[in-house]
């Protein structure tokens, strides 16, 4: 299930080449996966609330063409791997205003406690686990 | 007491205008009060570590001159109220590369327990208590 | 006349303290210019490619009471004095979320061109002219 | 040829996980290649001066331990691979108030004009060209 969430590019979010930075579109990943996790009724702070952390263990970016400033990004997110400790989502940002895709990456994460230990979502939050077993991609089908 | 502190201009500190973003300076404010606490030989997370925690009141800046990057900044902070609660510090930012002032600016704060409730630093801290009061700025002569 | 801009607080714009960090309620007061010139009918894009930037000349902020992540703010914005080369605001940044006021602040503004020298509006951009006069505050009336 | 480059965590750089959030890390690296530039007596804003860019064209970071507010951090890079129109290079991040290796991560990047376009730097900037072939990496010996 791809999940979309879009916005305009910031005026602070620029540097002197009169691009978005290249750091802040690892900030927009963390965006959306926040918009997806409302989108699945299931908020992130309450999340956290239950004292579960969701540290990024690893991402990868690849830059194709640039957002700049006013430019309508949109990012499209799909979670690709999840083993009930951790999870992998794949995204596409388009430059909406420019029409072309400006970004491919991937992040992936892990459920853990507030001292950073591993927790399994399926004992520490079986609701958010039935979400994510729906949200996750299913087998290519050919 | 002045304190100095200085450093080079980041290249994602910049925006499009090729100069330094106007809330990039903020933090060099916050980077600056963070030295001084060094020099005064009491590091911040001492102080958090004791669950002593300094919130920001107000910024007041005035911008002059703009830093870009790679020109060199230099911070020069001066505690200028203390009243046991609360405190201010100005600051002059200098484009050192230019030799041009580039900013000057106040801050007030106040010394909070982990739940924002106000502490008085002379019963939660007195060592730190000691220090602010040899780094206040005295009445200045005439 | 008082326009209002309002979105969620990013996760990346938390600090250690759990509120958000001071420096980013600056970003939130450029981020409501920008889409009051969009309100206005005049993105701010535009004017940068007839060659018109808009520095910063100050900023003042007063905190009164924390953001925190996921919480909705809304900044309302006023433009309150236009003097054709400078102009000022004045904002209130509401925390909605928990119905209560969190900051105060103005900036101040001029126009320049891209040499970062001041330039007069009403002949540089007359459209924007009549814009800036039109949503000026008017005297207070008793 | 490892280059390295040092300094302490900011406080405005932590979330309110209390650790460095990891949009930080990737800013990192580029002080770390800005300041590898200083090193090779070629900097960058030299560089940007002739009109030559060096936009990044993927990041990839693995974290395996955080980095927390004054902790002292230091990166060490190596040039990789350079083809003359594209580079590459490999990190290690160490969080050294903890001894620990905190994050690896590779950066690819090429050169081009103030309109995006590739250029050949051995074209472009032969005395840089001759100081990448010098810090690049040679073949690993058996």
């Amino acid at each position: 299930m791809i999940v979309t969430y879009s916005r305009n590019a910031f005026y602070y979010e620029t540097d002197r080449m009169d691009i978005i930075h290249h750091s802040n579109y690892v900030r927009w990943l963390e965006e959306a996966r926040i918009n997806m996790m409302e989108q699945m009724g299931f908020p992130f702070q309450k999340l956290e609330a239950m004292g579960i952390l969701v540290p990024v263990l690893s991402v990868e970016t690849e830059y194709k063409f640039p957002v700049r400033f006013g430019d309508r990004f949109e990012v499209q997110s799909e979670l690709t791997k999840f083993t009930g400790c951790k999870f992998s989502l794949e995204y596409k940002v388009m430059n909406v205003t420019q029409d072309k895709q400006s970004l491919t990456a991937k992040t992936s994460h892990c459920f853990t406690d507030t001292s950073l230990r591993p927790v399994r979502l399926k004992q520490a939050c079986p609701e958010l686990y039935e979400k994510y077993m729906q949200y996750l991609r299913g087998p290519v089908s050919t």
